[in-house]
């Protein structure tokens, strides 16, 4: 007979603590009140230069590691200088940061061991809109797919469970699925 | 009498280029149809890299003139490494780079001379959502507001023109503005 000894699943997420804050802010919902922010300065064409630092969460301001800057440009194939990524390249990154992060938690909190998790997103856009070719065509993405690759110690099933209650809690998923009420002002 | 000589506006957008694109897409819409891609790889906790490179357009594949790479994770006040912005903050800096090309596009379209274009985007968020405290609220941004700061050879009004011409067009405003079908598959 031998004695296996199981390690116990660890995927880098403290769930622990996040189920801490959960309980945390049932009872104070003033302090669940985020405010995520970037600021952008125009350089030159279409290239402009983001930087996320600051926000504002749990009652007071709060501030990331380091600054991160992004670099946002079009392709030349629009006579740009592809200068960075595109606006709408940043969204699809954006989603799938989000949903791989959450395939993450869900799987600790369901004590499942991820080995490799790697996922594709594709989103299909017609640009007669952006052009204004053809006023029917609406500018954003015409839908967007993604492909999951997970390797976990799991059944086929559950990887499948894990996927969608990642979904169903997912930030940017809810942006893109639902609409948004966005102002625009000058200063 | 002094001769005074108008050297010509230059926002650095090549629009008769964008004029040619449009004339040519509108007899060709098989050629409007791009697909646009990021790649994801889980790296540990809620941490996962993001890259950029190849995307479908004018009916063959196409590649930036670079690899674009982007980290992406949760701060740490929710018990995570802050290796990178979180991926809401990625979807403010594509609106922001959205709308800014847009403007500098518009401004050039419309021979006004831009001098500095700066903005602030803010999102809000009740992260009572995310965390699934209160199924009443919703994951993503309650409201977005956008705030823009236009030094330029125009009137407010022809500014106040300006902005909302880009937002007419912007690919990632109708993204966050209106709903979009995302399938999220298993391999």
């Amino acid at each position: 007979m031998t004695t296996t000894t199981e390690s116990p699943v660890n995927n880098g997420v403290n769930v622990e603590a996040l189920l801490g804050a959960k309980e945390a802010l049932t009872g104070a919902p003033e302090a669940a009140q985020f405010q995520w922010r970037a600021a952008c300065e125009w350089q030159n064409g279409t290239h402009s230069t983001s930087t996320v630092e600051g926000f504002f969460g749990l009652g007071e301001e709060q501030k990331h590691r380091t600054t991160y800057s992004f670099d946002v440009d079009h392709p030349e194939l629009f006579a740009s200088e592809d200068n960075g990524a595109t606006p709408v390249e940043l969204v699809l990154v954006g989603l799938a940061g989000c949903l791989t992060a959450g395939v993450a938690a869900v799987a600790q909190h369901r004590e499942i061991q991820l080995r490799k998790v790697s996922a594709t997103i594709e989103g299909a856009m017609d640009v007669r809109g952006i052009l204004g070719v053809d006023t029917d065509v609406r500018n954003g993405f015409s839908n967007i797919t993604v492909t999951y690759n997970i390797d976990a110690d799991a059944t086929p099933d559950e990887i499948k469970a894990l996927v969608a209650q990642s979904q169903k809690r997912s930030a940017v998923y809810d942006i893109i699925t639902n609409p948004t009420d966005v102002r625009v002002e000058i200063a």
